[in-house]
């Protein structure tokens, strides 16, 4: 029996893409081979890291300027990447605190310049995002992290920020979910495991005409401009989990887009979010205009009806809606291949949990 | 039609394993999910990534010393991870350049520290392993990579080193592909892709004594040390790919392991040589003592034969037989899961094309 997928990430995929994706392990197209020992090089491979990448200018209708990588390392490994390519030695960056993310990724910053945190919502368990940030006007970039996953937070407007500022966002868990202007943004990057594919491919959308400023020695590897100079081909690209976003893009396109997933993902969300509200034994932890449309964080009033509720859920075909480690708790991630149903499913439940 | 797959990398992997691989994408054992979109904290995942590390620790019969990583990145992000981590500014570290990535590595490397270069084929176009190479007393590590994939050289032999003179190797194509004393090593790195698993993840065999002893600052994701204390799950890793090499090492295992891979390889790599060598219109690149049992490369005496043995091999439901794009001729990858069968039908196409 098909579980109701509510994992944080990895997550649910459309089961359309998973079939497909089972197929090609046993034999792509007509190749006579598998996917998986196909080398990259290859015409049929090097054709869908090229539609993956077309996909991913289309639906977010890409300026020129902008190149589309598909790395790995993670979105843990962006935050490194992002200052050691962008950052000079004495210059400055601003960033949001929103959690877990943002705080990790104004960790490995510092380690590259001047950092300065101009908004965090730390004195409320990042259960907020901070509005009317001052960004200093010699900041090299803003970063912002568009969705915090573990908080179940997310942007809704954009921070205003000074000419010249460039913009800089971790998506990783929004990424895809609604329409953006992403002309107004000069670096995204966004881990694949929740809207895009599996574990183990991280999509970097760059302008090429940010790179190649900064005097600092970057390992070949970490250098943006050699995999803009290559195709994300200077090394072996992890084949599958691109060819499982390259579906799952095709998917999002098939569906109707970006406007077709915001109108899907909002109806789950106002569904779920309406019906914790209205229970008596639960309440969302979010505040209410920054709440996820991916991550509806809730509590229980009581240990023992978390304990029963989620005992409750896991024997009625639901998986992963357990908070995250560090905050504890209910998470329900409802990414843009979660249906309705599901998430009727759970709305049930809770209306029909009584303690 | 089931092609006879002798490419380089990605490779071939056992049929047994590709079956198995794709019915996890469908459902993952009972568990109502695709392994593709289940939580890499999840128990069945954390069993996987358990068993696969287990596996190689067998498999290798490491000492407890050693931690077993799965990372990303390729072969080419340990180029610069390995000096990284090791070598202190101002220390020295030797490096025999056998060609392709070993002179990748010596580049990468230089950005940290002193790179004293103690052998080179580059005078024969690397088509022999330098042998007798003095490494001076003070090097922190030497450098090997044990199998040149491009070029079709391999070590047989290891080099003398200095004591206290630690032992670095790339074995991305040739780990597994026989025994060894891996205990004499301290730092062993392969990308998957070739007897291990699928394109996406990087296996580290490192011993813990050796790290945290410089003073470098290394962003969190590159520290060894981040890895091993969180036991390769610091950030989300590449569940598929780690999943599909446990079950290739759990292949290697039920073959009756190393030794047994090493006959077999040995028996395929002795058949092709030997017919390359009576054919009058071929031979064999590298010197007899240097040919590596994985990639054995060989050239037509005529651009003219070349094209012709290429295109009657390619009608034959031979595929991946071209040399690197940067070499030419022919390479024959026969890794661990290519069977006697293939290479006797690639032997008996060489003996039956006259041009």
């Amino acid at each position: 029996m098909k579980k109701h997928n509510f994992s944080a990430g990895p997550a649910i995929l459309p089961a359309t893409v998973l079939a497909e994706a089972a197929e090609a392990v046993k034999e792509f197209g007509q190749e006579g081979l598998s996917i998986l020992e196909m080398s990259h090089r290859s015409k049929p491979i090097t054709a869908v890291v090229d539609e993956a990448r077309d996909l991913v200018r289309e639906l977010l209708e890409l300026e020129d300027d902008f190149e589309v990588l598909f790395l790995t390392g993670g979105a843990s490994s962006q935050f490194f990447m992002v200052p050691m390519n962008l950052l000079g030695e004495g210059e400055t960056a601003a960033y949001i605190d929103t959690g877990t993310w943002a705080t990790k990724a104004i960790k490995e910053a510092k380690n590259f310049g001047e950092v300065v945190v101009v908004g965090s919502s730390a004195d409320k368990d990042y259960t907020y995002i901070p509005k009317a940030c001052q960004i200093p006007a010699h900041c090299k970039y803003l970063h912002i992290t568009t969705n915090n996953t573990v908080r179940g937070s997310q942007f809704h407007h954009l921070p205003e920020r000074p000419e010249g500022c460039l913009l800089v966002a971790d998506m990783s868990s929004d990424i895809f979910s609604r329409p953006i202007d992403a002309n107004q943004y000069d670096l995204i990057y966004a881990g694949a495991q929740k809207n895009l594919g599996p574990a183990g491919v991280t999509l970097v959308i760059v302008r090429k005409s940010i790179l190649g400023n900064i005097q600092r020695q970057i390992p070949t590897m970490l250098d943006y401009q050699t995999h803009v100079k290559k195709g994300s081909m200077f090394n072996t690209p992890p084949v599958y989990p691109i060819y499982v976003s390259m579906l799952t893009l095709r998917w999002i396109q098939g569906q109707g887009g970006l406007k077709a997933m915001q109108r899907r993902n909002k109806e789950k969300a106002d569904l779920l979010y309406q019906a914790v509200e209205a229970h008596p034994n639960f309440r969302p932890t979010v505040a209410k205009a920054d709440r996820s449309i991916m991550n509806a964080c809730f509590v229980a009033d009581t240990a023992a009806h978390e304990a029963a509720f989620l005992a409750y859920c896991e024997a009625n075909g639901i998986s992963g809606l357990k908070g995250h480690r560090s905050v504890g708790g209910f998470r329900a991630s409802m990414y843009n291949a979660m249906d309705l149903a599901s998430v009727q499913h759970l709305v049930d439940l809770l209306n029909n949990f009584k303690p």
